[in-house]
């Protein structure tokens, strides 16, 4: 397979209420694994719109990538399309049709009888299993083309995408040159700073080259390298990569799909330490960020999210009147709180966060967007001022990151 | 002008690496005029590509917005692309060509000879200002059709769009049908059901019509009335919403740009109720997303995030051994941790979540996606079992979203 297009259905999406992010992440996978994007065409819930799609795909390109339409209701077009576009007739896929029973039965729930349209598929197809939702997807060969339909929902779809498309294609694909991918992801550097580090590597004929992103405070570096063999265009991104790091220094935390959060448990787990948590500003984000990893358990001890002045006073042990008089805002309550959640469960480390998230402050000597971060450990007690701005949810994320931060930094030197 | 189609090009759009957001911002916008999308089309920095794409969307649409390709480089082939098309001749254009030695002169800069590129247009058409860039965009009436081109980045798309295309637009815009749209949001039944209850609604020739789509396990409804007037579109989407709440009852949770966060917030503001959270497997999600609202201070008084056997058994106050013997993920510990964190905080609402995220479990008894969420009021505790299935992220969210909505349920009683 050398060369694919997505096609994307939903009136959501043909009439801009949501992003279409599916196209971008295809996209992406497809060109590292050297295939050749020739188009991306949306079109809406409508039968007609994307049978024609799908004949024009099908006519320029080898593989042809579907999202959505793939539901349990009547606006659903995606298999009739392609059955009717390949002149396939619709038949009743066992194995599909037991697993949405099985999905409704594992839930504790009755299964509504218009979910058996989930279940019919083109003839000849070979189905894809969706293991968290109804919707299976199914790979129809057709004219020495593949056609493969997946769910429009993101979650389900970069599920199949990684654990059956990837495959699939890695065995049906071709050789000639190769161009592999890194990312490394960047924290505490200002964008503008970070490329004039490595504007050498950013000019267009250079390879490897670099390009950067941001994305919630993360600068990511996309460095691509050309290489008649994977091994040769590798070393590339490993001599790259190394010359980066000395460049850039700690401010390098991670590598391709790692996050900030996952750096930290690893480096938890590595140390063998303990952490605890108080969140006011960011409510339980830092929380909620740290256990999207699998056996953080074994390191999180608690986290308290103290939103209240009550519940900062009932932690640092002090008494409310007092906390008012002070305020919240401002490194003594940081510190405290710290050195209260460290006392209180035992933790190497101990974390606190509080600010102004924002829209408004109630308070002038607090205004929106002033953070303090501390840090408790058995050596002392530190604590960062930081000063954002943006809305709630982006001055939130900011402090969460900047916090996990410090965690990181503080571990590197343990 | 009736019918609409969207082109966008670019490589880095094409292979994934920026999202489409241009694509999305114009689709609402005509939308909103009452103009029907037909199809969005990417293509990469190819004027093969690109010509093609532009004339299957002149043999279909009245209108066709193209974005991307008017820089200075050789990789910039939109207005080449659009001459080929409709056989006109590229001029210059002494307007186009000032209004970019202007923008270097004010930047104190030395104009690079290539810009002169981006002064030139097809023969006929009519200048769009920019104001922000140097790249000027151009509108060309062809065979009773219209191309307009913008510039990609999206910050000097959007201006010129709203200066220029929407009243432009207005202008010759026929005066006949109106587009009024809205959305309903559902959770907590499946979307088959949903699909059955409302099937009438779904009907492709349906005035109004409805279609569903699923986003973190919610279901929202997306409703279009089409009327001569605004006020007559608006009053069938009335009919339509008091249909399908009759229809879906309590479902129904939020309308637009409404999140199910925002309407429990709501609720506690309304009935003036404060909430205590003691979470689990959810590690500060649901703080997280309660926090995401201004002015839930005033309400949310403290959340626990009892990570370890031991933060639980404290919180209870019973000793740890005994919870490390019965297990923490059953009905017993979710009530027991509901009723501590509300005595703990006095909190009218308490609310509690134990669950196993995954991806293993430490005990057979405990399988992946097992949750219990309990919520005690002064009235007494109640709790609720559920099973999910996917990835951690997909558990936490769900149990997230279910502990959400119980509490809503509960207010919408008190």
């Amino acid at each position: 397979m050398k060369t694919a297009e997505i096609t994307s259905t939903g009136n959501e999406l043909l009439q801009g209420e949501v992003l279409n992010t599916n196209a971008s992440y295809i996209a992406e996978e497809l060109t590292r694994k050297g295939i050749t994007i020739l188009c991306h065409t949306t079109v809406g819930d409508d039968i007609v719109a994307l049978g024609s799609a799908l004949e024009r795909a099908i006519e320029r390109a080898d593989l042809i990538i579907v999202t959505g339409g793939l539901g349990p209701t009547r606006d659903d077009i995606t298999r009739k399309a392609v059955a009717l576009s390949c002149q396939k007739k619709l038949i009743l896929d066992e194995t599909a049709f037991s697993h949405i029973k099985e999905t409704y039965h594992c839930r504790h729930m009755e299964m509504p009888t218009s979910n058996v349209r989930q279940a019919m598929i083109p003839e000849g197809a070979t189905l894809i299993p969706n293991k968290t939702g109804t919707a299976p997807g199914f790979s129809l060969k057709h004219d020495n083309k593949e056609i493969i339909c997946l769910p429009g929902v993101p979650g389900e779809m970069r599920q199949m995408f990684q654990e059956w498309v990837l495959p699939h294609i890695q065995e049906t694909a071709v050789i000639g040159i190769v161009t592999a991918h890194r990312k490394l992801h960047v924290f505490g550097l200002p964008e503008a700073l970070v490329g004039e580090k490595i504007e050498h590597l950013m000019a267009p004929e250079s390879n490897p080259m670099a390009g950067t992103m941001v994305h919630e405070g993360i600068i990511t570096l996309r460095i691509t390298a050309e290489a008649r063999e994977e091994a040769q265009a590798r070393t590339l991104l490993d001599k790259a990569e190394e010359e980066i790091r000395q460049l850039l220094g700690e401010a390098v935390f991670g590598r391709d799909e790692e996050t900030l959060e996952e750096v930290v448990a690893d480096l938890l787990k590595k140390h063998k330490k303990t952490i605890a948590i108080a969140e006011s500003c960011t409510g339980g984000l830092v929380g909620d960020l740290l256990t999207n990893v699998p056996g953080i358990s074994q390191h999180l001890l608690e986290d308290v999210v103290t939103y209240t002045i009550k519940s900062k006073a009932d932690l640092i042990g002090i008494p409310e009147e007092l906390l008012r008089k002070t305020g919240v805002v401002n490194p003594e309550t940081a510190r405290a709180m710290a050195i209260a959640i460290r006392n209180k469960t035992g933790s190497d480390i101990a974390l606190s966060i509080t600010g102004v998230a924002g829209p408004t402050s109630p308070h002038p000597r607090e205004p929106v967007g002033l953070v303090y971060i501390a840090l408790a450990t058995k050596e002392g007690v530190e604590h960062k001022e930081f000063h954002f701005s943006g809305s709630r949810r982006w001055i939130k994320l900011l402090a969460a990151k900047n916090a996990l931060d410090m965690v990181r930094l503080k571990l590197l030197k343990m």
